[in-house]
């Protein structure tokens, strides 16, 4: 499954194409898992009964506080579901660092503590030492990942299939909108909600891909060349900003970084020019309102703004990309997806292989 | 105080340089900052009574869980110290997402919940408002700040002044290494320690600035034309890797990306090449040893090394930083000093002036 078999035969490949056995194309199992997501987030958002139960089960014996443990990508997710945890559920939350429990063994009073560990491949040691160690010490621990029967779903006294099926692709896509799905419905079934924002996702998901289409295609003509890059969001949408510019960073190769508008406006924004292109998150609700400020401020530096998200034709940009309106605490399971189409643009635009990145034998994965 | 009055003339001018009402010279303030710490640093850690004080009010009442809520260089020094709670006070901590509070109005129950807010200036609206709402929620607030009279001193049930003495640069060094250090001390004496770790800091900073003099010099001839960097770090260390990133873009204003070390080999490292530097922090000890499987991985790639730390010398290194040894929870007060005197020499070979950032009266700051 997933990352380790990577140069295998992909199954959606076997499942259409029965005459040939070619070798895809650059970026064909990114592309493919990118179209995937509308009919995965409608099945999801259906499907919603595991995630019930396990809610069911935290909700009874309600936690003081949530921490959340993951990396790479599945950490913007962990983000993301901090502010859910938090503004939904009142409950303070943290990021884990794993390294506090696998290099120096700290072992803290984890009673009426939830602690929800985030991995697409609900593989990596560190996450499952992480749980493990947490278990023990009296936590309650859930684990959220696409592979039921992994070593992480093992170890955690309760356990979420994200459901996103077989990733093929190295970027991760659809196990991205698949887990912030997942967890925005576990938070809210945890409140005792119906997942009303999300009933019509897939066909959200449909339509911001298809009405992106034409502006996409813009995005990477105008950032073919770029080198300096930066992408901002606030509340919410600050997930979107850091899988932005770590998905970028992966496939593309660029010197993305992300900065929350906040912390922008504190001192970084010095180092924006008219060379830099500044991908700006701007949904309709708190956090993209709270974006204005920062686009001033880049736009006075001569920044080359472009504005992605349901709000984004109401700020000064140089580019839009519109998306369709969803409730403020949903909007990030739509911004990325055309993220992640300008990300695979870019990357053969500028002749690489997303699905190949450099060097990847020698990547040493903290599986 | 502090940047509002940046363009003032600063005190130190005025105690040492009676006859010149001579404009300050580029990085002249900075400079001055830097070559401060060892004396604050001393300073600090033999007036720990204030601190002392602080942190037995918080022990006759021990907290169930931390946060910390910090914005730009202050964030990282709340890093070093959720490591420092997690690792030598076995407690469960987080940072927290000033926007939950201000954008999204949760409010959670803090009972037992310990709050430290940090910030230079003690004067950021945010987390002065994040931190009256924590306390009217049940948390213990703790203000860390550079100024005893300032409004978040004012909303906090208890205070520490770090004692860094007037700020005049833009780009914080001496409030920083003064913030980790202060925060080292209140952990430890939240623990019944007496600082025993760094008794001597001031000498071994003196020594860490002198010892490193020559390879600084060289670090920024070699990367005078540097357009890719990224920086990196485990364990403690990690803060050190974010704050050279944050200071090489502030000040030089290069596209410095940090990753932790695990987060580093978890895919962006497909980004690293022949024209990628890499600052890697490498210390003795657990964070330092951790990072070889990452020094392998980037040298496979053709990046350029730089390694700074006391276990620098046992890397793979285009170039090596040494610095005293220490232990390893401590070691980041030292680590980031080297790495403030590369950026301000790179930002004055680059034509730049640290003490004026380009566009500065644009920038709204969140005070």
């Amino acid at each position: 499954m997933h990352r380790g078999y990577y140069w295998s035969r992909p199954q959606w490949v076997t499942e259409r194409t029965i005459v040939s056995e070619r070798k895809p194309g650059p970026g064909e199992y990114m592309a493919a898992e990118i179209a995937e997501q509308p009919g995965r987030l409608a099945r999801i958002a259906e499907a919603r009964d595991g995630v019930v139960e396990v809610a069911r089960a935290i909700a009874d014996r309600p936690p003081r506080f949530a921490l959340l443990a993951a990396r790479g990508s599945s950490d913007h997710a962990a983000l993301y579901a901090k502010y859910l945890i938090e503004v939904l559920l009142g409950l303070p939350a943290g990021l884990v660092s794993p390294s506090t429990t696998t290099l120096y063994e700290a072992r803290p009073d984890l009673r009426e503590v939830l602690l929800v560990s985030v991995s697409q491949s609900g593989g990596s040691p560190d996450l499952v030492e992480v749980t493990a160690a947490a278990r023990e010490r009296g936590a309650r621990t859930v684990a959220v990942s696409n592979t039921a029967d992994s070593p992480l779903h093992g170890v955690a006294e309760l356990a979420v299939d994200i459901g996103a099926g077989p990733e093929q692709a190295v970027a991760a896509t659809k196990t991205y909108t698949a887990t912030l799905l997942t967890l925005y419905l576990l938070v809210d079934a945890i409140r005792g909600g119906t997942g009303e924002h999300v009933h019509d996702i897939g066909k959200l998901a449909e339509q911001a891909l298809e009405r992106s289409d034409g502006d996409v295609s813009r995005a990477i003509d105008r950032y073919r060349f770029v080198d300096r890059i930066i992408t901002s969001g606030r509340g919410y949408s600050y997930a979107t900003a850091l899988e932005a510019s770590l998905k970028l960073a992966e496939t593309s190769y660029l010197a993305a970084r992300a900065y929350s508008g906040a912390d922008l406006l504190h001192g970084p924004v010095a180092a924006v020019d008219e060379d830099t292109a500044v991908l700006a998150v701007t949904s309709a609700g708190k956090g993209g309102r709270a974006m204005h400020d920062v686009l001033g401020a880049v736009a006075d530096r001569g920044a080359d703004v472009l504005a992605i998200g349901s709000a984004a034709e109401s700020v000064p940009a140089a580019l839009r990309i519109g998306l369709p309106e969803t409730a403020e605490e949903v909007a990030p399971i739509l911004e990325v997806l055309p993220v992640q189409r300008i990300a695979l643009g870019l990357a053969l635009a500028r002749g690489g292989d997303p699905d190949r990145p450099r060097g990847l034998r020698k990547v040493t994965r903290t599986r």
